[in-house]
């Protein structure tokens, strides 16, 4: 067992340095690795493989709702990022600027992607022109460019990896609807899929994206306490359709704007995954992701009918589940760290004895705990465990965020609790901009979002005192 | 049926305008469309779901042969892209280069990846260290960009869509069988899948890829007589393994330089797709990638049954085919057009008569050919028939392969078979690179391959009459 603690002792303890432990995790599990390209991250297979099962589940989800994914231009020229005001404003300080093709110097600039509404603008500007064209509903998976100062792997690239759907409706209402409908479809992949609990809600004028009318955000609670924005959706109403000149005849014959939405979930959800479900012997993986359910240890592999029982084990599982064989010569001991490193939520364990007892031992990732089962109903127990794991995680996970969340009704209690406790700020506020920038001055918390289940803290806002309605979440920031 | 008329008279006839015919049906099969910006292109749900398709063929392929999915930078730092000299020649001249960040003038230029060997290596220079290391065997999915000045949609994009294999091996030997394997891979897939005849062969080293010591290639060949390479396989060598360098541990215990590979597939395939089967009616795509196997078109749709026994037979096939009912209010005939145009395989009719019957009627895209189907057997039928129009499709393009297929022993020859009858042009070849530009001066053909299936035509080379060995196919090519 020398190996398995050496190993474990390769990677910082959280509560040592959570930033190291976690950068630990991305590296000692495989998930991606620097690049010699500033602010770029490699993403390793395992950590592609985690993506493309990311990816999966949510298509699966966009599609059963009717959405099309489609593919659209790396590059935005200048022209176009500028036609919509709030938009540009938002964008421009932090784009990179393609200005040469080969050697010859571009008359007008190109951006990479920082995001795709104009992009798409520009295209539905061409394939709308009647009631019967609408709703268009569109999505595309692709990575976008923003220039970010500092960076670390997920949470914070210059490039990154995310879909961005991108709908024109006949009405308002139409495109509030969807703008709710994708916030509820990612609030429900958090949970279900990744375990993951969230608080859904709105950002406020100050934190809404850059051209929007509003923006509807999930907020998950990572192990050190600060908030990570999951997902956002947004609602822009017919600023660009305006902008864009976007127009068609409707049922009554006369020319209308149609409305709009965008919303988007990047590669920052498995930094999200890593911060609230690992522990200190490295990531813990939500079963519906895992790029392996069941990793299949033979015990004893030179004993005769070992390695034998286990490939007929895995077949068997390969039926029904993301499966792998580990019959390499490494010791048991190097195989349960590494395991337990990459999160791999299941560890099915066969050895001798077992196979003399018809069964095998099933161990958990999330509490280690061991389950002796009989082989006559393999299938049924893994199906049983894993999603005991994704219950597991979900329940641990909620109960830290219900201990981290705490409430505040004047500025004093606010700056204490930010400045000793890490978590959520449950606080009152009166609506105005100026107390949000206090708060971030004064106690370094912003606000996370309006959630929709709103609570009567108290009747004053917590910055000036003034009479409030509104409840929000406040707290520190990935 | 005045509207079918309307619609196929939309698109150019092949014979009036091959190149117009090929946007045409571009467009109005509503795979892509121009997009503002200069040289891209918008990939409409339609041709995305084509793509999506043809990778997810590929992927099977690949992970059937081992291979990981990972995901990579999209810039390349000037300094990168320079360590290996001959492929920095190649592609200098046509990348887009990023000067800006923000309002920040860069302190290097970073370009757009054209294609990624430099990425790879200088990730595998981190992690590849022992010969247990190897091979790497890793593939990613992704849009590169190359400065073209002319564009047409698939065929030539600035940017364009594709997956590029990098993988590194202890031996030579393993490197070449690598190479090998998956341009086999790849002909296997265009003939099975794409029912696209094509030719394996070599690269004349005029025309090989920048920093590869041999490049393999597929070649179809177009309605038009027009040549179009439909993937390349790379063997490297050590070249860029010295450039980067990246050495392992041998069994030996030497130090040691792996051998390199790369292969690439692009989003031109689709190009070829519509060049090889599409006819005056539009697109005509082989069952295995289309987006919609069967359409289901309810014949007398308002009597009463048809509706309900038409969503029962979708429901039926949905099990086990890519079904789609149409039961909007357009007549059949913009129906059956409109289908046509979109090239789906089969097209399922049922009316009332048939529902008495038990029965419906198949239409092949292919030959138009219907035959009347008891829906007793349907998913079988269908299976049936799904494999007759990919079999008919491949039959067809190679008859027509082989008919525009020509031996040329002397200059005179070739250019007059150049100049008059467009097709492939095999004929004896020195091995002098400046008989290869000759031919491409006189009678304005490249090689296209030293094919892996030798003839002997002649004994003299079709240019300078001196003693040649290898015959080679040359045309004329997208």
């Amino acid at each position: 067992m020398a190996q398995q603690e050496k190993l474990v002792k390769e990677i910082t303890s959280m509560k040592e340095d959570f930033a190291k432990w976690y950068t630990d995790v991305v590296k000692k599990a495989e998930l991606a690795s620097y690049s010699g390209v500033r602010g770029c991250m490699v993403v390793r297979p395992y950590g592609t493989a985690l993506w493309e099962n990311i990816r999966n589940e949510l298509n699966a989800r966009f599609k059963a709702t009717g959405h099309e994914n489609v593919m659209m231009p790396l590059f935005i020229p200048e022209s176009l990022l500028q036609k919509e005001k709030d938009h540009v404003e938002g964008f421009a300080p932090e784009v990179a600027w393609v200005t040469h093709g080969g050697d010859e110097k571009l008359q007008e600039r190109l951006c990479v992607r920082p995001t795709s509404e104009t992009l798409f603008c520009d295209h539905y500007s061409e394939i709308i022109h009647s009631y019967r064209d609408l709703p268009k509903l569109y999505n595309q998976w692709c990575s976008v460019v923003r220039w970010e100062k500092t960076t670390r792997p997920f949470l914070r690239t210059m490039e990154f990896f995310w879909q961005e759907g991108h709908t024109m409706h006949e009405t308002a209402k139409d495109a509030i609807e969807e703008t709710e409908r994708m916030l509820n479809i990612y609030a429900d992949f958090a949970e279900q899929c990744l375990a993951i609990p969230v608080v859904k809600g709105k950002k406020t004028e100050k934190e809404k994206f850059a051209g929007a009318i509003s923006t509807y955000t999930i907020e998950a609670l990572m192990h050190d306490g600060k908030a990570l924005q999951s997902a956002t959706s947004h609602y822009f109403g017919d600023g660009f359709s305006k902008a864009f000149n976007i127009q068609f005849t409707g049922r009554d014959n006369t020319l209308q704007y149609p409305h709009q939405t965008s919303w988007g979930l990047s590669s920052r959800i498995i930094g999200a995954i890593i911060m609230t479900h690992g522990d200190d012997n490295g990531l813990v993986l939500p079963p519906a992701v895992a790029p392996i359910e069941v990793v299949i240890l033979p015990i004893a592999m030179h004993k005769e009918g070992v390695l034998d029982k286990a490939r007929q084990l895995k077949q068997r599982l390969a039926a029904g589940f993301r499966v792998k064989l580990d019959d390499s010569d490494n010791s048991a001991g190097w195989k349960f760290s590494e395991y337990e490193m990459k999160g791999v939520p299941l560890r099915l364990e066969i050895g001798p004895r077992d196979i003399v007892n018809n069964q095998c031992v099933l161990v958990r990732r999330d509490n280690m705990e061991k389950t002796v089962v009989s082989l006559d109903e393999l299938e049924a127990k893994v199906t049983e465990l894993l999603k005991a794991v994704r219950d597991g995680l979900f329940e641990k996970a909620l109960r830290r965020r219900e201990e981290m969340t705490y409430s505040a009704t004047n500025l004093e209690e606010l700056k204490d609790i930010a400045d000793n406790r890490p978590g959520f700020i449950k606080a009152m506020w009166c609506g105005e901009q100026e107390c949000e920038e206090k708060l971030k001055d004064i106690a370094g918390v912003s606000s996370r979002c309006i959630p929709f289940e709103q609570e009567q803290i108290s009747d004053e806002c917590v910055c000036c005192g003034k009479s409030a309605k509104l409840m929000l979440y406040w707290g520190k920031a990935y």
